[in-house]
């Protein structure tokens, strides 16, 4: 018999199929009711199986978003290490985490693909949005305090954005050309900025 | 008998026309020969009149394909009058200038569309490429000295554009919210951490 220990495994009879089961219905939920409008409850009713079975194979609805839009990554798992680094080093921390989660394998088209829909229509738009203010801004935002808190995390966030869209999708050939070691201690330091811009929340 | 001394002048019989049929000519061409292989004089040729006519409505290539793409305002000036400031006012000058040219009667849904176009196929995202590293990159790169001008000022135009997509597109709330007194100077701050990454070129 095969335990599994991590939210990955579970590879005993069946759990392939109820793995497939569930990425289905949760596609389905999120394509219906969004991102926030969908619930693991009915993402687990629609596969036909406990709900805590959906959190131990993905961890959290934002696990469960990645993992059926085909994310090789979390981005809420990228931002949360990023902000364990200690104050002064999060911008460098997240800049390294992020740039480094988008050239892992599979990560930029899925990424791209993304960004593509989100710009086609409206309800791709909402999605995302949804997705990137609970994965992203909300837990940077809670690093902060002070009433610019949210406002300094959305920017830091656009500029991840814009460094994705003007490295991967407009293909500018400075970003595109340039080596990670060039690039993060630039962006890191421009997203410490904003880290530095809202005084620290009370750990 | 009405005289023009502007590139928007020119109201005597038959100008309209005429603009209409060089930017009917510019459109085809950016279209057929991505920005940088479209030239003023096969444009020109292409509409049957004088390369100085075109020069004399548009100014240069780059306010012809601002014109020709319904652009209500020419990025490269908005960058041209944001480097006029002084080298430590420029990033705030960008983010103010860049932000209200967005903001202007129609620029939003012209840039979402050029944007949206770039995602969409990889002839619109050459023809965005080439332009935005005319209109932007150059000059904001020529302000600056050492080898990482281009790269500084590729960071800074990708966070514009980041902004862009973040307030505009997925309309995240705090951005998309945000006024622009509370967005120019945290914006201009991140801009000028850039200007300041690379020595000044020389006057």
């Amino acid at each position: 018999m095969v335990t599994s220990s991590t939210p990955r495994g579970g590879r005993r009879p069946g759990a392939t199929s109820t793995r497939a089961a569930i990425l289905a219905a949760a596609r389905a939920a999120f394509f219906e009711r969004s991102y926030d409008g969908a619930t693991i409850r009915g993402i687990a009713a629609a596969a036909a199986v406990d709900p805590a079975l959906v959190l131990h194979y993905y961890g959290s609805k934002r696990g469960l978003f990645a993992a059926a839009m085909d994310l090789p990554f979390d981005p809420g798992d990228v931002v949360a290490a990023a902000l364990a680094a200690p104050r002064e080093e999060r911008g460098l921390a997240l800049a390294r985490a992020a740039l480094t989660a988008w050239e892992a394998p599979g990560s930029g088209e899925v990424l791209i693909g993304l960004m593509r829909s989100a710009v086609s229509d409206e309800a791709s738009a909402a999605r995302l949005r949804e997705f990137l203010t609970e994965a992203v801004l909300v837990p940077v935002a809670a690093s902060l305090e002070g009433p610019r808190a949210m406002l300094v995390a959305s920017l830091a966030m656009s500029h991840l954005m814009g460094v994705l869209f003007a490295r991967h999708i407009a293909r500018v050939g400075p970003l595109a050309d340039a080596s990670l070691a060039g690039l993060v201690p630039l962006l890191g330091a421009a997203l410490q900025q904003y880290f530095d811009a809202a005084p620290e929340a009370p750990a």
